[in-house]
């Protein structure tokens, strides 16, 4: 979830870009916190092993919180690539580095991206699965399909969604512009998947969607009432956060180059 | 693994049909063993819960090693079945049975059972994986695939196994009926799998079989030396045993039914 917390500025000259996957379950979310496991803490006290000299920031397309599990991370940084090997060595295993290659002079992948995509994945068979629990969100209820459909369609496009996010907030902006929003099928493996890409998200925001449409999923709330939260409502008029575990991010986009394919 | 160990008895009456899947990580395996935390010792623990009186025995298709995983297998007990909601409570998340149902009298899931199929799955790219860490083998090698398959292919049929147990063995017999063996690749997700089933397997059975193709998949050893193998060579001669975790029993057949389609 993006932060508004200050990014770290761009920096001209030469950059490099990395794509990370990570198993949010024992990190403290991506940002670095003093005293905390994190996930860009980890990745800086790596790269400082192998270009050691200037102390360098790692930016990241979407900060996750703690639990959160990123698929297809970019993070950028100053300076010269390394080999992944070198430094996937110096990772713990729950984080990998798929790629790390040379970017445009000044690349932030914060800064550049222009969209982020998240996936909450439930498992909607009746036991749970002893090889998903840290990636899913076991729910072995009755879900009603065509109301989950309906509140993905009423999320396209340009919304406050200032209901989605704690009362609370740094946010000075709470408009989002939604390109994709759908629940995907997988019957075989009992996966119901809410995919998400947008300009950008507001911490939680994610899992009070889910939250919120869970209630729409078992009738407690109608998909027109969730529509209605789309203009602005206070926190309160939706739903519960949905748990960190089922979240993962899925990709960033740079430019016009989106993550979730339009069906 | 079959283990070479007496087998409980028949029971005849009414009997109990149990598909279970476990995350063998932190198992030492199937069998119950004194001191050690395992599935069986797990599952008979829970079920007493629920069946209180005569103290049960489970008998089991596949006797798992520690480590190896297990995504259909299938169990017996004498006695009603349960319900999986009230088991899966008594049970450590990483066991979950997935149905437990009445079976025709004196049912037993080992004597039953006319086949057991494994998956090895290997993970080829590049970089680890955070999420796939307990259930693959991460090979980031060259892998000649013609070759592979030629090792596959002569798996088919019946043959003696001797080269591939331990010399210190309580197996009296080393001959298996292979019904299919293939490699099978998945170039999205990175896998490599080599599926096997056979009427039974010997202790460390399948992992050898893959130490050995692994070595004529990098060149080491020839597709036709593998095939010699087959003909009941000693031990010494098969290549090493491949680690337990990307190890998964995938199910077990009864009757006619096979798990693994011929294709």
């Amino acid at each position: 979830m993006e932060s508004a917390r200050p990014a770290p500025p761009r920096v001209d000259g030469p950059a490099a870009r990395l794509l990370i996957q990570y198993d949010g379950t024992d990190f403290s979310g991506w940002a670095r916190q003093p005293g905390r496991r994190t996930v860009q803490g980890e990745l800086e006290r790596a790269l400082a092993v192998l270009l050691p000299g200037d102390r360098l920031t790692v930016s990241v397309a979407g900060r996750t919180d703690a639990g959160v599990h990123a698929l297809g991370q970019v993070a950028s940084y100053p300076g010269e690539p390394v080999r992944i090997e070198g430094l996937n060595a110096l990772l713990p295993d729950d984080v990998s580095v798929l790629s790390c290659d040379p970017a445009s002079d000044g690349f932030s992948a914060r800064h550049d991206a222009t969209s982020r995509a998240y996936r909450y994945r439930l498992l909607t068979r009746r036991a749970r699965s002893p090889f998903e629990s840290r990636t899913t969100l076991h729910w072995p209820h009755a879900v009603d399909l065509q109301a989950l459909d309906a509140c993905a369609a009423a999320l396209a496009g340009t919304h406050d969604f200032t209901a989605f996010t704690p009362t609370e907030t740094d946010h000075v902006r709470f408009r989002r512009d939604v390109f994709v929003a759908r629940w995907e099928r997988d019957p075989a493996a009992h996966h119901l998947d809410f995919l998400i890409e947008a300009d950008a998200f507001m911490r939680t925001m994610v899992r009070v969607l889910v939250g919120t449409m869970l209630e729409v999923a078992s009738g407690r709330r109608t998909s027109a009432g969730f529509r209605e939260l789309l203009a602005g409502r206070p926190r309160a008029e939706a739903g519960p956060t949905a748990p960190p575990h089922g979240l993962s991010l899925v990709g960033a986009g740079y430019g016009a180059q989106r993550v979730i394919p339009e069906t």
